[in-house]
């Protein structure tokens, strides 16, 4: 795929996890931010994937990206292991807790981006700071028209100068309930979002798990109830791939008005509702447009009063 | 009022709170389930309030109750002490912590009703499942057309068996999440509810405090989050209303067919985001019903994608 015409950009993990969850054990599944991004991203537009794999990448891994219209050419490959998370979920399925993390080829990862045409749409997925500036640096505004966030706890404690240098050149975060309070230092989400808006988004999209979704976009506030699931299998990936079909959507329609940023939030929430239904990617590999647009239909009448 | 063309009655406790929030205390608040209950529910229809208050209850509380469309024919004077609750919130609002309990003139009440026509819609409101159970006998199905009801975590560890004869009774329950899950034994809130479902109720409706609120129809589901307030000042009796402006609205419209709950429920969620901004009934006797539907209004654009 040339990528000219390649709208929307992600740098982020690509990685292999070991999950464990109430239901079962894989112990060398296929994840990362990145990856559950640009696969879900990708049921809307094509993207570009901005990341680093090891040597111990596996050819299955990469050909269930090549399915996709996900452009490589900024997949590097470097010598040593590729990026490992291990993780667990106890039976309050929010929240994961970090067994174990090897960074591994992401010590050496400097993108160099020679994009053709600079996409117009760009998201930082959970990554170091560091990283998201020198990708910001090289493709952020003005050359991308919007520009998008997430980060998590660890950033937030470790390099939060870093992470506020990034969020004064975004134009949107999306982050779950527990870092934006984190991120603001305030118990009232409410409140968590106006502050974090003051450090630079405008649009501040954050995320509750089970219980949905609220975004505030300069004074104007849009709340959604999570897609009912009578089980979750595993968690992971969720949050990636709600922020992948929301920007996929965005840059497939071009506009990030409000009314269309409400749309594109709840395409992510029945993206990341279809995800959590499986380990790994295994779920969005067997989803397709139709089963999408079918949810959302569902899910506009579970909401509509 | 004469009673007869009352079409909603209220079993529940009239009270006596002493609140403390992180925003503030009051010592001697006019509180308990009946109260915030008839007093939401009287923005829509007249409703009679059955319960019991001791020789203590000043009349100005009274008074606070005459103000509206409440019958009080069946508001039973005692000797002794009125119910009394002392309760704490912490800056988690969504929990009370009950730090003391005085059951007063509950301990003699036996409810003799004597409706000349027999309400359509009843509400059994928190309170010993056997008081509910006297009320049942006498004004239940089928001389009611509609009766729901509210239980908490104490009479379900206490008198689950008479709770469960209850459930057996009603058409529809309203509970919280913490409660719901504690009545089904299970975690999942979706499961949770298909086995609250199969105790009795075809309606089973769970409130998540600041994330909104769930309905289970036999199979139909709806979503709704919660009103987004800055500041919650005293959530004491944001259940009871929730509970109160629906079963007014489905008392003054008559129906409960599947589309109307959903708006009975955005109305009680609507009351309930009043409730909560100030202690007791305060914030309920400055509201109106243009202001409820201005509120309603604006929620519905913020749901609606």
């Amino acid at each position: 795929m040339g990528n000219n015409q390649i709208p929307l950009a992600v740098i982020g993990t690509v990685a292999i996890d070991e999950v464990e969850t109430p239901f079962g054990k894989r112990d060398r599944a296929f994840g990362g931010s990145a990856s559950y991004f640009s696969y879900a991203a990708s049921f809307f537009t094509p993207v570009s994937l901005v990341a680093i794999i090891g040597s111990d990448f596996p050819s299955g891994f990469r050909q269930i990206l090549e399915e996709r219209p996900i452009d490589l050419t900024h997949l590097e490959s470097a010598l040593g292991k590729t990026f490992f998370w291990r993780g667990k979920y106890q039976f309050d399925m929010n929240t994961a807790e970090t067994l174990e993390t090897q960074l591994n080829a992401l010590h050496d990862f400097n993108p160099q981006l020679h994009f053709r045409k600079n996409p117009d749409f760009l998201f930082l997925a959970n990554i170091d700071p560091t990283l998201q500036l020198r990708v910001l640096d090289q493709a952020g505004k003005p050359k991308a028209k919007f520009v998008a966030c997430d980060t998590m706890n660890f950033w937030i404690e470790k390099k939060r100068t870093e992470l506020q240098h990034v969020l004064a050149r975004v134009d949107a975060i999306v982050v779950n309930d527990g870092e934006a309070r984190q991120l603001a230092e305030e118990v009232s989400l409410i409140r968590s979002a106006q502050k974090i808006h003051s450090m630079g988004p405008s649009k501040v999209i954050i995320k509750k798990g089970e219980h949905g979704a609220l975004l505030f976009d300069e004074g104007r506030f849009f709340a959604l109830p999570a897609y009912p699931l009578e089980t979750v299998f595993d968690p992971t990936g969720a949050g990636d791939s709600f922020a992948g079909a929301m920007m996929g959507y965005l840059a497939k329609t071009g506009n990030t008005e409000f009314d269309n940023l409400k749309k594109a939030i709840a395409y992510g929430a029945v993206v990341a509702s279809f995800t959590v239904e499986d380990f790994s990617l295994d779920r969005l590999r067997r989803l397709d447009l139709k089963q999408i647009e079918e949810r959302l239909a569902i899910f506009r009448k579970i909401c509509s009063f």
